[in-house]
């Protein structure tokens, strides 16, 4: 159904504006196999396509197909799946593949698979030769609307996310929805994390539809993805493009991120998906929002009830059974958002609007007690 | 004599301009010592000060005494000293030290040493929550002429020097010229190849300036040193200010260094010091735009003369006593300026003018056959 829909139309193409650093996502169905997505793409002697275990079966030989006509030379690597791997050492099987290869500064990386890929490619990207080109060609639903815009690229270190990473933007980014799905029911829910997180921070017309369509959203629907994939990245391209380097505006993307980073490392990389995690920090957010006076209970439940209907979960885990919301604090001490051990919150300041500040940790506390309860 | 001489003095600054990115350098003697030196910098609750266990006993405490005054927290990492440690698991070490400190995005870092530990904590800062703010303190000529200017940080791979990295500029750059009074003989001369090297591309008056005043500059002489060092940054700076991202002219920077980095490479890194391998591919350099037909016999051996006066080889080292051309060649074409395999030269397009040129490899192998014997 959705290939035979999509394959006759055009992508959609959302235009990215960043002065010299601008480029489109295209997005539609087959986008991997439509030689015309490639189009104005640099034709280095060298191309290295970056994927993963799990996706590599899937659609690396098509992905390759239409590289062999742009490149002299196409090369792969393929990685472990998964957050843990998101480390130092499988960074450098990229860069090993790209030296033993003799790849130049003129080779073109391609991230096929999803965030994980995508943030590591981005960053090999970034600093092979002090940076080449690469392009983003994401297969989950979170990595196509939440990395292919924003160009954060990086790895995680023992202790914190995404410590070590650089901003690289891609050149182009192919958002190709007939691959969705091929994704586990659970990697689609989390993905629906960060598309409704765009609701209570910028558009609550959008969170309305969301709430209409998510039936259609969990089916795949081909014109429901479609605009949900559309408008998400749309509004992260007007936050970013306001704010490339995160000084300001742009922290207000994190919305349910510093809970959820805390979740993600409290309960080890990888045990919680990432839009697990941010899902029902979120709703952890969204209840410290109402506890400071912003929002009130019913704004609360109207989260709860969305994340709990995009299948994700509500109910935050107990990261120590002695001193639980210690354990939160510590954890979100270390997020890149604080600052002098102060934890800057992205607050909901009534229903489309989103603001950053700090809260007592006694406040904190109390509503993670809460959470852990499902209260 | 040096202390005595500059003490009174106002360090001179030489301006890099490079839009918002734009900064100084300030040469003089005892800056680090001097407050104003600082003034303008950046008062983050977290300051860390990345230097090696050579210059840590010398100066570290001079540093952390300026910089107690201006942070809440000073850090301090002290790696081992060498050329074989610009990898990563010496990069990880600041960022273990950045993390277990719990510095944030305000956080300053201080390059306080060679050029090692300069590249090394400036790829650091432009890594860490994706980049911070750095300030250089180069210890050695070499640093202070070569890596102070340039924004070019890294760390080197098993298969290729310098091919992990990124563009980071620093804040500001402290060279001190008293300093230079602990470097051992062999590290002085290094560092005087790097400023021989900006004549033969850009600036003739300048070469002959350095023939006349070499033994002074060797004895470390304050107002030659001072004037080398500025003539050099501003060079370079000049250079840089057009290309930062090496597009194009910025490569000239480069003369001497193709045959260099094989040097170093073949003979394995930290043997040879890099301005040494320099100093002899400059030579080599020169030969070969004898060989092509740019510059004559009579300018080589004023390079070379002047290459040996420093205290610099100008006999090319045996990397393979069966295959040594292909030897130099295969190192070769791996280097960052090369592209599709097709090495690319800096040669000197008579005095004080350099281009970047393919050369045969027959003719490339005739060079080094030469330049090994020392003809």
């Amino acid at each position: 159904m959705l290939s035979a829909v999509r394959a006759t139309s055009s992508p959609i193409a959302v235009p990215i504006d960043l002065g010299d650093r601008s480029y489109s996502i295209l997005i539609g169905g087959h986008v991997i196999d439509d030689p015309t997505a490639y189009e104005g793409l640099p034709k280095g002697a060298h191309a290295l396509i970056v994927t993963n275990e799990t996706v590599a079966p899937l659609y690396l030989s098509r992905v390759q197909a239409q590289l062999q006509a742009r490149h002299a030379q196409v090369h792969t690597v393929v990685l472990p799946d998964g957050e843990a791997h998101k480390e130092w050492g499988t960074l450098q099987r990229i860069f090993d593949a790209l030296l033993a290869a003799g790849c130049d500064r003129k080779t073109v990386l391609y991230a096929l698979g999803g965030g994980v890929v995508g943030d590591m490619t981005g960053f090999a990207a970034a600093c092979f030769m002090r940076g080449v080109a690469f392009v983003q060609i994401p297969t989950t639903l979170l990595a196509q609307v939440d990395s292919s815009v924003g160009g954060k690229t990086g790895i995680n270190h023992p202790l914190g996310k995404n410590m070590v990473g650089a901003f690289h933007q891609p050149l182009r980014v192919l958002c190709d929805l007939d691959v969705l799905r091929s994704l586990p029911p659970r990697e689609l829910s989390a993905g629906l994390a960060e598309i409704i997180k765009y609701g209570p921070i910028a558009d609550m017309a959008f969170f309305d539809w969301i709430e209409a369509n998510i039936a259609a959203l969990r089916q795949l629907e081909p014109s429901a993805l479609a605009r949900a994939v559309q408008r998400s990245c749309e509004i992260k391209a007007a936050v970013v493009s306001s704010d490339e380097r995160e000084a300001g505006l742009r922290a207000i993307l994190n919305f349910g991120h510093t809970f959820g980073h805390a979740i993600e490392a409290g309960m080890g990389y990888g045990s919680w998906l990432h839009g697990e995690a941010v899902g029902c920090g979120m709703v952890m957010a969204a209840r410290l929002s109402q506890t400071v006076g912003l929002v009130d209970g019913a704004f609360v439940d109207r989260i709860r009830h969305l994340v709990e209907r995009a299948g994700l979960p509500v109910v935050a885990p107990v990261l120590d059974p002695q001193r639980n919301a210690q354990r939160y604090l510590d954890l979100m001490r270390v997020d890149k958002k604080a600052e002098a051990g102060e934890i800057r919150f992205v607050l909901i300041d009534g229903p489309g609007k989103a603001v950053l500040r700090a809260v007592p940790d006694a406040v904190v506390a109390r509503v993670i007690a809460d959470s852990c309860q499902g209260a």
